[in-house]
């Protein structure tokens, strides 16, 4: 069942700690089957060198497990709020790397201070408001899903356009048109946080970029006119 | 004589550098066998290349070598203060990891500020206070696990629920029901140092989570209902 | 056509992962045929492990493709600018190394601050002012160009001496009398901003190195009378 | 002629890009032999993978070279001078590693903050003051020397006790009593830098540590009474 898409999963996942954004067991990628709608996920608490295309766990658009003998991430219920609110995406990562849980903590957006920003995300990288006490005590993990969907929804981002979250005092979310995509923009989200947490200690004051340049940068890579790369 | 122990300790002993947790030979590991009260320990200055599970050092809750050829860490008196007050922990580390060194030398506890720390730590880690002249220069390694003991009692911090302290101007220990749980807090530590640092740089006023937050992940991982992993 | 070049460039490109400068295809490196005007630079987006000699395009000094199935790098119109305004230099260098963006976002100089910068360098390494709307509309990357040779033209600093550039908001040019002097102009200006960053956190007041000691380091290495190294 | 000695200070050379204090070929090490007067050191501008023993330069206690087909380091006259101030070192090392570099640039001492440091360096680690426009005009690497030399003398600073140094806005110089131990001491002196930055961001205002604890972590490796390792 979905071989293919688990071997996606399967290899987005390895890419996690070749990338440098893991500790341990603490990240997981997850990819979507939009036509069944069935989810695969990577099993919660396994270690790494132990994952194999057929541990990963299918999962439906409920969160229930349809197939696989170990338990789907616990964040899985934050998954699948993001692919039902979210319906172009096709893949989801969560980690805990360092620089962007550290402006997470610190409940502060990553600005977009510069073009290696400009050239993925169509803007700054929003983080979510703290969670309540009803959030978190009654389905902590959907309600982190509902949280960021808020997010989006209440500051007018495109998720298409903004393919992260940082989640408030816990970390960071991408997501993209495919698993490996979805990885692709959790390293660039973790590499502009360091970049620009340096500059906001040289500068304090303002690192915004243009609009101007925001949108050349965006634009020439991902608007109808795009030039980049071999296309 | 106790051959499982050592191997555990010698192999949780090499889990140090590879989580590039040690310059030259700053860091031991022990574990105990509750049972007849010995501990093994990491013999002194030995280079990390040259150990096996047989020049692990054995000593007795007093601190004396009952078995081996090279004298025990200079720490060993340390961690036998920490066995005997602690009394449910099998296994303790110590590193002079950056990080953790950095808030060591300020005299600062790491708040918990995120969902990393809560994972593994109920609270705070705290740096213990300045030794005085006399603990300094009379039994200073023993009068160090006094200070760290001291640190949990007054501030009511309970040891099972936060595995690990800042000695004050010198760097962290750890410890866990095993010595490869002792191995795995000391990174978790490091990390939630590494990570907490740049929230301070980022927003100096207020970066602690909210306690409903901190209860959820860590009890959800270590509670009476966890839920976390394969269990 | 252009073999030897063509394996110049494709060898120092393949030093920029090496060094440590590069995530995904952040970067390229050119090199320049000056007698016949033909430059040979990296194909765009193309990841460095599938990069071979044979597949570096040549374009010549309008930009234009000479030879090569592939599309050249985006950023070749700011090379050919560079290599018309520059006469000596044979070889350029484009990346997104994370200490020279930090400053380039900051929009600050990398001030020369002691004798790392100064044995390669001879004063600060400048950033450009922002580019107005009308540049970055029409003919972005040539305008890119544009406003490094005006910078250095405005300030007048002399290319041959100080081999590098900071664009605001983007990151490092660098150049030198070959593809590999350019990459090793690069990784100088990457630690020297890492370097320097540090130490504007320890002393935010003064870290200007004196004229006498810039002078010293710079000439000694590249004056008449050098007399570093086995010439 | 001096077959063991050219090994070992090869051998110390290699131990410098082993433990990433060396970028390029910005560093060197020297050894002395105080019977004969003679000191062997890296060639200059050699990068490390060309070294051997065999082209090791040989020069004497007044910098001449006696044996040896290539140049020996730029910074010879450097060593020379300090192998003749302080007497019983047998070893200098010097390089441009980050963090040392950092204070160096910004013309402060590294302040005895914690165990780290006391273990091998019995208080500060001292900056020179900045030299003047003779001194960088005239014998500048002897000058180095003296400046290095003065330094420890007005500040009444024991080089045997405290052996290391940062040359101000350049970096450090590291000595001991061989040429591996010069070593040790610039990896202690590295990584103390990198810990002690860090702990003054956390805490601008008190880290000094107390100077019975630095007696006390001196002392019991160095002191009459030395207890740690296996003497």
């Amino acid at each position: 069942m979905l071989g293919d898409l688990k071997r996606e999963v399967y290899e987005a996942n390895m890419l996690l700690p070749k990338n440098n954004l893991i500790t341990f067991t603490w990240g997981n990628v997850s990819g979507i089957d939009r036509e069944n709608g069935y989810i695969v996920i990577k099993p919660s608490g396994v270690e790494y060198e132990q994952l194999s295309p057929e541990n990963m766990v299918v999962v439906d658009l409920e969160g229930k497990k349809v197939e696989g003998d170990l338990n789907p991430s616990s964040d899985t219920a934050t998954h699948v709020e993001l692919y039902k609110a979210f319906s172009n995406i096709k893949g989801i990562v969560h980690t805990h790397s360092p620089w962007a849980v550290s402006f997470a903590q610190a409940g502060r957006d990553i600005p977009a201070a510069g073009t290696t920003q400009a050239d993925y995300f169509y803007g700054s990288i929003p983080v979510t408001r703290q969670m309540k006490k009803e959030e978190i005590e009654d389905e902590y993990e959907k309600q982190t899903g509902s949280v960021i969907i808020e997010t989006f929804k209440k500051r007018q981002i495109n998720p298409n356009q903004v393919p992260g979250v940082l989640v408030n005092d816990h970390g960071p979310f991408t997501w993209g048109d495919s698993p490996a995509s979805a990885v692709y923009h959790a390293v660039v989200l973790e590499r502009v946080a360091e970049m620009t947490y340096h500059t906001m200690q040289i500068n304090p004051t303002s690192i915004e970029m243009s609009q101007d340049l925001l949108d050349k940068h965006y634009l020439r890579k991902h608007g109808k006119n795009a030039y980049y790369g071999q296309k």
